[in-house]
């Protein structure tokens, strides 16, 4: 067995954080070698640091590792970062110029036209950029690169499916968003049970244009936005993971309903360890894909799309799932860990 | 005080005929003379036939009554219907047939074409209809009329403020519905908790077609429908009350935000007894409206609107939302039976 | 019709301040002069100072109320008050030394014994410690009086209705208390979704110490506490509103399950503005009472208990539910102010 | 590798027939032979008759298997039964008379004086009557087995500690149950969204009898009794799996609290295939332990206790949890059936 790649976590007590926590457990090419929080985490062990809310035990491994600053040095191989926004701009920055890889689930970078912003079933060419990147910032060995938000990756699988084979020309989407995604303590319960909230701050701009970029082409060094138009709307539901899409989607060429499903089904998973078997499941059933049912599939890793029909507006009308903090945000930024390897990127 | 019509209610033991015992109580204008439910609950003290739902307990005015099987005659100038679609369909030209005027929140009969489909600020000219029914069915006194699919009147009273001012070309509509749209027992707790469901039975075909019967107008003895075309995706969350809409909307003339805000704030409310003060309120908090805090709005027949902006597809997007058991069943059915006061056809 | 006493809020933004601004709305005896909070509302009018958490809409008189630091003066007669107990100690007491009654919902004076703890149906003869009050601590016409801790109220009624009759030696009760017992935001809903929380911090010992003191008896300028023990576990669940106990009681005389029912059942009301009909309601149906079908009742103000069967170690065991937020907390607030009034002490 | 048992399944298409399928995939020692459900379901394959419920796609290994009817013979060597209580009585019976063991979770024969009520790790010497039953029933081959009601399993583990060691004497406890325990569809999601039931019609006599069965010493071919008494009270929430037990107990022998954490720690697991490394997790955490983060510890098959503290009136109370449909039903009949390969008794 190979030598395993030493890793960073920056934020690594928050919901994000423990999902890092939970997913590199065993993992084969990786081992935690660093953990980072706030000031008020810094200096004790991982175990008194964190609160702990995700179902089953804290790992055992990760108990009596101590807490560091978010400040480079940290003696790791590279940087999982699921750092708040605000904080995430500085602190990444530090780490690339300190020479560390940055693979960050924050929305800091994701828009910056020389970072990556990665599905990589959908993109991986996008990792040309970390050339251009190194060189416009002065940065030595050190990169970032981003995963999406996790309403886009809901959708945007599918989404890249039909554009391959028929070409998108605009998109309606609207989302049911699970509570898990505003952090922890994040939503509060009095204002979410027996109740829908129809607006989540800043998250219906990043739907509208994160698409674009990802589905995006990379030629001469730079990425060239795919030309559909999305438009968002965003809601939270009383559910804990797990985001739905209610799609309408315009094509450009026309497609037999049997062409939607076959585009989707067959849109290749990778070969990486998280790579689930099948990058998109469709499903027959009249009331599936379901958050509580579905969010799990591959692990966390596989888009569940389900109620394809022709639309009577638009060309066709489905909906997608994806588990928000999996596919949506740790599990996408280990996956790009993973894809980094396999490119010789790390 | 002038004497009170004395009314009927069929389905009275299900959630909306509670709903029509809890709205008639202390009703100025209606007294419940008769309650009528399946063989099951017949001649048994409604107090004892009905496993009461609602918050609060049973109204004292109701629980000696005898319940009576849902056949005609009964002692009573009108019924209201709330029977299941498939029973609806017989038993209420039964009673149309036997003499009764039919006040139904059934699915029976919205889509005939002689039977007016009522949002009585909207389309309250659509009575015309009556004449033209009982000459086609061969009725003497006795007629229907219906009131729509709760998730159509969740979205259906701003779509006309706009029609009305700038004209609607097409109309994406997302739902978010409230469990007891489904009656009781309904939904599973197993298939809701932690849970959002992508499908509800024969929901989207209402949606799509009677929003278009509703804004129709009634000319030469007939409706003729309204152009529009609607996409509906409808989905069951965990809500006790209260559809929620996300909605898109082309519009067939320029308008600005304002001409928007001040077409739906504008439409007039009417001045019968279960009309609220507004009939639309639109809301400017960024976070509303929500089912919980908004779906009371005018004792459950306002409907509330809020997050109005314009959209980078179609021209406004915004969110919808009214109480679907009292404005999108009992309480419209109740309404429809106070403007056939008013326009003297009780 | 007579003057109003002019009321001041103290914590008027808070979950019980806004229970407060509701409940007074249209008071009969009392309007709302002055609102109190913290710091970073002070300055603001109501309407931007405080996000509106409660079902319908903020009250139109309350708007335009500039909210002010909770120092005194404040231009009123007298003070609600619903501080944390951090900083009702101190603040109470300025209050109380500047010449206002302090009507408080806090914890923090709730078991000084010179301080009554009411629950007016029960206890109501305590209020004569307000003398003892006065001279003891120096106060001039200002004084404090509180309610009780919100799980108390649940079980505390039907408790007082045994002990009279029968006298009660030991207690197990064991709560399900509802979401808005913590405040806003309080729990988040990530803790609480598909979920049950064994822990309230702080809650069982005043649950099982106020209890003994609200059923004590006033003698000799003081109150000796009711000589039963209280052992309680205390649960949160996923409900809005209302706490649900869980008791079995052990009695000093034997007693009849008909005695029982009559105890609680005959137990007077008070002819107080904001007394229910009934201070207890006993439940015959076997699935009754519910936190959402039965908070209500009453206003929000009756107790209600059901499921009074003999127990197999014990006496008995019951179930009882009161609404925290209004008999638990705002209401008991407004209607120990009654309550001064009606014994001439405001 | 041995021969697997071909294993049936009764009542294979409801909730606790879905956990036997999926507890039983790729299990060492069982093959799943045979599937039988209701009427409406046989002649079908399981994939058509029977709508998966669980989390993750139904496994592949059951979907062709065709149902048959709830009747001996089936081509198997046992059969696992997960049928209502009506229809358990007389069938199980026809099988364990035709010669098969029968290992239900049906409360039928539960209480049978002749019938082992077990928890493997508590009372597997009970297993001696299954001669006294052959005998008495003229059974040949066949017998039935079952486990506890799920509420039961609970708290009966941490009391079997402690009853071993100090003896105990009074036991009240309160559950908060979730509402899988009702099968499916079960409790209406009208009924338990932000609510909580006091009522379940049948658990609470079943909670006070079947702990004494279960704690009972075998000896000259029967059981006697525990001699202590049980006073239940039952609740259904809104969680979707996991019995949570608030606990008060009165022992024989007096007990330190570091004793009752060793009683309960150090209660041994057994070597079964199904059993957990820990058969009693004991947390310090304040807040644990909850339904959602550890009902699956030990893959749902370890209780899991915390909370412990003196009790001012009994003499310790403390909360436990365990998953009610994999500990409490399904996942206790297959380690039951494991043991049996044990004792050499399959």
């Amino acid at each position: 067995m190979s030598k395993k790649y030493r890793v960073g976590i920056l934020g690594a007590t928050g919901t994000v954080g423990q999902r890092f926590v939970q997913l590199l457990e065993n993992h084969p090419q990786f081992e935690v070698a660093a953990l980072a929080a706030s000031d008020r985490s810094a200096g004790k062990p991982y175990s008194q640091a964190c609160a702990w809310k995700l179902a089953g035990a804290m790992p055992e491994y990760v108990k009596e590792i101590i807490v560091e600053p978010i400040t480079p040095p940290l003696d790791c191989d590279f940087v999982f970062s699921s750092l708040p926004s605000n904080v995430a701009r500085e602190t990444e920055e530090a780490f690339a110029r300190a020479g560390y890889p940055v693979i960050s689930n924050s929305s800091a970078y994701r828009m910056d036209e020389d970072v990556p912003l990665l599905i990589p079933e959908i993109n991986h060419e996008h990792l040309g950029l970390i050339e251009v990147q190194r060189r416009k910032r002065g940065f030595g060995k050190g990169f970032i690169i981003t995963n999406p938000n996790c309403a886009v990756v809901s959708f945007a699988p599918p989404l890249a499916a039909l554009d391959r084979q028929f070409g998108v020309e605009s998109v309606f989407v609207t989302t049911l968003q699970a509570i898990s995604g505003a952090g922890y303590p994040g939503v509060s319960s009095f204002d979410i049970t027996d109740n829908v909230l129809p607006y989540i701050a800043g998250e219906e701009p990043k739907v509208e244009t994160e698409a674009q970029k990802i589905l995006g082409t990379f030629a001469d060094g730079a990425i060239r936005k795919a030309d559909f138009i999305v438009s968002a709307q965003c809601f939270r539901v009383d559910v804990l993971d797990g985001h739905t899409a209610s799609v309408r989607v315009k094509l450009r060429k026309t497609s037999t309903l049997e062409d939607v499903f076959e585009a989707m089904k067959s849109f290749p998973s990778l070969d990486l360890y998280s790579s689930p078997k099948e990058f998109i499941i469709v499903c027959d059933e009249p009331s599936r894909p379901q958050p509580r049912l579905d969010r799990d599939n591959g692990k966390g890793m596989t888009i569940t799309v389900g109620r394809i029909f022709p639309d009577n507006i638009f060309d066709y009308r489905f909906v997608s799932l994806s588990h928000n903090t999996v596919r949506g945000a740790a599990g996408a930024a280990v996956l790009n860990a993973e894809l980094l390897i396999d490119k010789r990127l790390l």
